[in-house]
């Protein structure tokens, strides 16, 4: 196990216990199996290895790290030296069960989420499961979501963490400038797309989010917008190359959209689209400008959502940012809208260190207009993660 | 889409609705969202995309297909062709609930099992949106699991699927051909493995599992045995190394163990040696005779169990084999004791065309001695998909 792998899941287990207790929860419980096919996003955070067999991970508020695993999955988990290991062959509901009756806790939380994707790796199947090895018993009437505890490791970035996004978002930019040199007229957006991804396997990198749609690459006015796969459209002269992209470095992704003017005969682009690539720039300003501490997420939504439906443009059908850590799409707080599908995930509130895009778009006789920065929260507002995007660049 | 995705997923859907017709199931309900961050199995299956927001994919016995997905994952979706495509923006409830009053299926199979893991996607906190969105109705009272459904989608291997999984395993010989060849008597297991994975990166190709234990590397006597990750052991002269690996090729996976001697001053391998080298191999015979349509899961493991013990080894501690497919683990019945953490795998029959392991390994004085070899089952027996090691290989 590698240095920084160690040093993160000392961390995130510190991380855990402490908010345990700030939460009156006495054990968080991480239930898996066969953790390459369906992952289970807490052990990257807390074990930093992969489990085959049904196994738990037993957290509590006072400072114990239980490891119930199968017999070959044992050494990993030995070797991460935060764990009682405790082994089995045949089943796991002994152990399981004397580990739970020896600690005895009054709340369990466990990782399951309605609104929290990042903290609901317990599969249904496997819910079903645990409650039958513990029938009888009194803890699945104990059980609550471990979200708040989940969330919040994900959120809270250490420094290590900043430190990786911020190589990601700087490796986004640096490939898209690298295609942007390369492209030449013919290239349809398959072929920008293969020019990343080709760079990517190069360099060892994963996509942010799946890869035949990582990246987005939208030419002109012809192309549909959203979590496309690139197609066989070029770019008209005189129109808009729109890319939504990020890459993985060591777990951690980053999510950024350009856009980038393929002049016609040399002019300068119209100045109806340099307007509404304003617009959309300032709308974008208009969330940074709320976005700080203790503000809860639908209002910087609102601020980004006003500012451009002021200047005479549609409503935009998506949040106006989400956090971002190891998914492009993270855990806590979202800046959207009061839509059902979000949940409670607009009412929560910002808190420094996190990492949140901050994202719009406008549909135009050029192309998609899209525009997506980062940005850091601080102690009292928020800067760019990243250089944002300030003016159009040109394909040329 | 590659032409490959688009024969997969019409033939997987193929496969599906006949499924649905012999098991009377009405209609099958597949219910995702981030897929990125939690993979649902059936996806690569039935759309070859991902999802964002909350999706459902609902395949009925009758040959309809329905996909109700978020404005901005339409696109991909509509691309495959199969699915009558409803969107939404700020909630899935009301074009979900239409579209099942419009079927109003009896028996609805939805993405949960317990003892499948490959047909567990559906999250708890997923499983329990879904709940919510449905509540009023009588549909969650209709909902099954569908891992009889899944399961045999995934075991049910098309050419195009044994073709990949063929190269796979062809791919998985050829890169340990190359390490052994490579291999310097100062290697230790992490070298080895290392050597492995620079060479999947270079091609290109995934780890069948968790990369950091993909492959297994156990160097003598003094190497722990499981799902370990390598360490800085080197194989001491006179002792074995024991490599457990496999490759993804497109999607596809392998798993084999072979076995290395690095021999003692040009000696031969000690009779001993041999002999037990020949006692694991003839215990995997013992269940190649035996497997064939028909069999029940825990017959196989139990004449490769009584093989190895009958020669005086004590019992390993796991199945003597499981189906490859996607995954190194995948669906269907399992070669296994009737163990409770196996579930109803044990008990569940060996049919035609599916592609198992036969595993087993014992501890001795020069290392552990595990084979693993990948067989297909044909319609009066089985024979190996891959040439098995008959002999111990020397390192040189």
């Amino acid at each position: 196990m590698d240095a920084g792998t160690v040093e993160l899941v000392e961390t995130k287990l510190d991380q855990a216990e402490s908010r345990l207790e700030a939460l009156d929860i006495d054990c968080w419980l991480t239930f898996a199996r066969e953790t390459s096919e369906i992952p289970e996003p807490a052990l990257a955070l807390i074990l930093g290895a992969d489990v085959v067999w049904e196994s738990a991970f037993l957290v509590t508020a006072s400072g114990d790290h239980h490891a119930i695993v199968g017999r070959y999955d044992a050494d990993p988990v030995e070797a991460v030296g935060r764990y009682e290991v405790h082994t089995y062959d045949e089943s796991i509901r002994d152990p399981l069960r004397d580990t739970l009756e020896a600690l005895d806790p009054e709340r369990i939380a466990v990782n399951y989420a309605e609104n929290e994707q990042v903290a609901d790796g317990l599969t249904h199947g496997m819910y079903r499961r645990l409650c039958s090895l513990l029938e009888g018993t009194d803890y699945p009437g104990r059980f609550e979501s471990s979200a708040p505890v989940m969330g919040y490791l994900r959120h809270s970035l250490t420094d290590l963490e900043r430190t990786r996004m911020k190589r990601a978002a700087e490796l986004t930019e640096e490939l898209l400038a690298e295609a942007v040199e390369a492209w030449e007229p013919d290239w349809t957006e398959a072929r920008f797309a293969d020019f990343l991804h080709d760079r990517m396997r190069e360099d060892g990198l994963e996509s942010a989010w799946s890869w035949d749609g990582c990246p987005a690459v939208d030419a002109g006015s012809a192309a549909p917008v959203g979590h496309t796969h690139p197609g066989d459209r070029t770019v008209p002269p005189g129109e808009v190359l729109h890319v939504d992209f990020g890459v993985r470095y060591e777990g951690y992704a980053s999510d950024i959209q350009r856009l980038y003017y393929r002049s016609h005969e040399d002019e300068a682009p119209p100045a109806d689209l340099q307007a509404a690539f304003d617009d959309v720039r300032a709308a974008i300003e208009a969330g940074k400008a709320v976005l700080e501490p203790g503000v809860v997420g639908h209002e910087v939504d609102a601020a980004v959502r006003t500012a451009i439906t002021d200047c005479g443009w549609p409503a935009f059908e998506h949040a106006a940012g989400h956090t971002v850590g190891r998914n492009a799409h993270d855990a806590g707080p979202l800046l959207g809208p009061r839509w059902d599908r979000y949940g409670d995930r607009p009412e929560r509130m910002v808190s420094v260190g996190e990492v949140y895009t901050l994202e719009l778009g406008v549909e135009t006789e050029w192309g998609y207009l899209g525009q997506e920065e980062l940005l850091e929260v601080t102690d009292d507002g928020a800067t760019y993660f990243l250089p944002p995007q300030t003016a159009l660049r040109t394909l040329e």
